[in-house]
């Protein structure tokens, strides 16, 4: 351990960035995205950046967990873990998860002492002037493909002007979605998230698009508001259109269920969200392919392990992602970076913010057929600019808003919105 | 990628050490036990260390895949991990495994792969001036308990004279033994290599080990020479005397059936020694606790990655040893002080080995209680002297040796020896 390692402060910072009304299963996005931004800074002046949710209850959180670390040694990752869990010990409150209800069952302390592992990796990468993805074993590949990630959506926030991408209510305004999204990105894979209308409906959205995008692989992702015989009566409508098919029913046994009677694989960021689940869902052949999200899975380390369990035990990995800024895309890129078996394109919200709209210094990512190159700099590659940082915190402050609520914000508008899972 | 982190050299180089006539259930330890040393040097002119089996089979793979590497960067492991399987497509050689007939299924990528890994992760550290451990997540603890590891053996090589240790072929010779060990080194556990006499005596010497030292955990591994009955009788009949039982059995089913009927936990390091049995061995409930090593399980990475799917699924964690080095030593040394959930003392041949007989300069390594200090220094800690590797090859070539062969150095005084699994 040298001094020069040794965390001497560390900031918290919730910010919050324009997010268009994407609908999902529980609602649909707010105004504002919210995240936390989280600084280490050692006592040799070097600062290493994570980001998280920016729900209050998390926020708290990681303020507690940060007490815990000053102190340490940012080249101890697993100590740093231990003293989050110590700092967790006491704490009461429940939520937090920053999914909007969607996925509960995730690791508080894996969510907690994700963007710190991130912010240590990211510290240890420039004090040995190397990339992140080194310190995970090293590039299996030098960019990182991305879904363009299609959305059912308003027109525009109520009461605000319709924002540039307008309105996509059936299979007609997300083939649309997707021509824009292809073009200016060239993704060259899609994801329709679903579980917004009927399953038929959603059904014949994904065959427009294998219909308009021919071998282009496609998932859908109802987010578990399907019964097992909707999703096995659609999943088999679906046969030859879909890559995979994202938590169509809720639990294990749910998904069990399904998988044996569709013909494509299933993917899950909601039924298998953390290391306790995995045995049983090995047990009961719950889903082909797993999403790892450094946010919740624990870390880059943790998603490099997740990704070994999947390998070992013959199932899949893909990526997820919540709406993030430019230091969860760096993380993301560096972790699908150095994981050989990330099999699938990732998903990412990018295209859905404002490019002005974030906390890292200058444009560092852009699109090349739907593909971004991994940072190449020491640790994550990206930078704070304070400036933003502060103007994103400022926007947190006036939107009033401390937790994501998507079912909230929707029941505005339509107050008998039903959220519930296998509802359809 | 650096200029200064090319591999520009690889050296193998094959030795022999002074090895006492250490019994098991497949013959008889030689005169020598083999080892190789590999050394990858870079452009920059930094050298990082490997170790692993010494068998001919094995040194001439690892001279395959020696050539493949090259050129690569050494902070890219999973680059030099997938030349090494290009280079290894053409092998159709068998064996090499370097464990005497004991262990067949383990990878031969993995076991080919290992030293390169261990040396690339010498070189980063050095690079970085950190020790290995912090590049594997960083120390859980500072130094490793080790077993005083009791073997019944003859009193010297046949034509030889006796050595230090003398005879041991009943209860008393490793009672004996027991005391010396624990006196010298302070061992605060104890594992007893079975397979050699018949059961109950094994069991027998196990009794007065557990007599002798109250409250100490001790194992026994017969190394699968007994059948699913003589395992559950053996088993029961020591109910309170073993922390585990290793390999009782021959295969998953055969461990899993004895599992089912003895009261202690079983253990392995012969029916699950690769990634591709581990969800066999899950789904039939086989053991309960896996022996690690980063020499067949593919360096020190995977020996991470086994460690975090044996606590994913709910298994314990130790390690396995053959006859080793110095370079071994440091490496599994910053292997088990990395990995949280190496819950029980860690094998090592250690005190077997003439403390001259080596290949590291000084005496980098001593036992307190039984444990060892884990390196501090950048890399592994440790350094070639010249002369003794010199001296070690020297003594390779002099021996006429080529391969572990156990059992036919048993048949020259022995010639019905018979090593077949399951025979008591
Ligand atoms: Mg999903
Ligand atoms: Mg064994």
């Amino acid at each position: 351990m040298t001094d020069t390692t040794t965390i001497a402060d560390i900031r918290i910072t919730p910010v919050a960035f324009a997010d268009p009304p994407l609908l999902n299963s529980v609602g649909v996005h707010e105004p504002y995205a919210l995240r936390s931004v989280v600084e280490v800074e050692t006592s040799g002046g070097v600062v290493g950046l994570g980001e998280s949710y920016g729900s209050s209850i998390h926020v708290s959180r990681l303020k507690m967990a940060a007490e815990s670390l000053r102190g340490l040694d940012v080249q101890n990752p697993y100590a740093l873990r231990q003293a989050v869990a110590r700092a967790l010990t006491d704490d009461r409150t429940s939520g937090g998860d920053g999914m909007a209800g969607m996925v509960t069952a995730s690791s508080t302390l894996d969510r907690v002492y994700s963007p710190f592992e991130v912010a240590a990796l990211d510290i240890q990468g420039q004090q040995y002037g190397v990339p992140v993805s080194t310190l995970l074993g090293g590039l299996a590949r030098d960019e990182v493909s991305f879904t363009g990630y299609l959305f059912y959506k308003w027109a525009g926030h109520p009461g605000a002007e319709p924002d540039r991408w307008g309105e996509a209510l059936d299979a007609a305004g997300i083939l649309a979605q997707a021509e824009t999204m292809v073009e200016e990105y060239g993704f060259t894979a899609l994801k329709l998230k679903g579980g917004v209308l009927a399953p038929e409906a959603e059904a014949e959205a994904v065959g427009a698009l294998a219909d308009r995008f021919p071998g282009m692989p496609i998932r859908l992702d109802p987010n578990a508001v399907w019964s097992v015989e909707t999703a096995v009566r659609v999943g088999r409508r679906l046969e030859g259109k879909l890559e995979y098919l994202e938590d169509p029913s809720p639990g294990l046994d749910g998904m069990a269920d399904v998988r044996q009677r569709v013909p494509m694989p299933l993917a899950t960021n909601m039924a298998v969200v953390a290391f306790d689940q995995l045995p049983e869902s090995v047990r009961r052949g719950s889903v082909d392919v797993i999403l790892s999200d450094p946010h919740f899975w624990g870390g880059l380390g943790q998603t490099k392990l997740l990704a070994g369990v999947a390998q070992t035990f013959g199932m899949g990995l893909s990526m997820h992602s919540n709406s993030h800024l430019g230091i969860s895309m760096a993380a993301m890129l560096h972790a699908a970076g150095a994981t050989p078996n990330i099999d699938y394109a990732c998903d990412t919200h990018w295209p859905w913010k404002d490019p002005e709209d974030d906390v890292v210094a200058g444009s560092p990512f852009s699109f090349d057929a739907g593909a971004v190159a991994v940072p190449t700099s020491p640790g994550l590659g990206v930078s704070l600019d304070r400036d933003k940082l502060r103007r994103l915190h400022e926007q947190y402050l006036a939107s009033g808003m401390t937790e994501r609520d998507d079912t909230g914000y929707m029941r505005r508008f339509d107050p008998a919105f039903d959220p519930s899972l296998g509802r359809w």
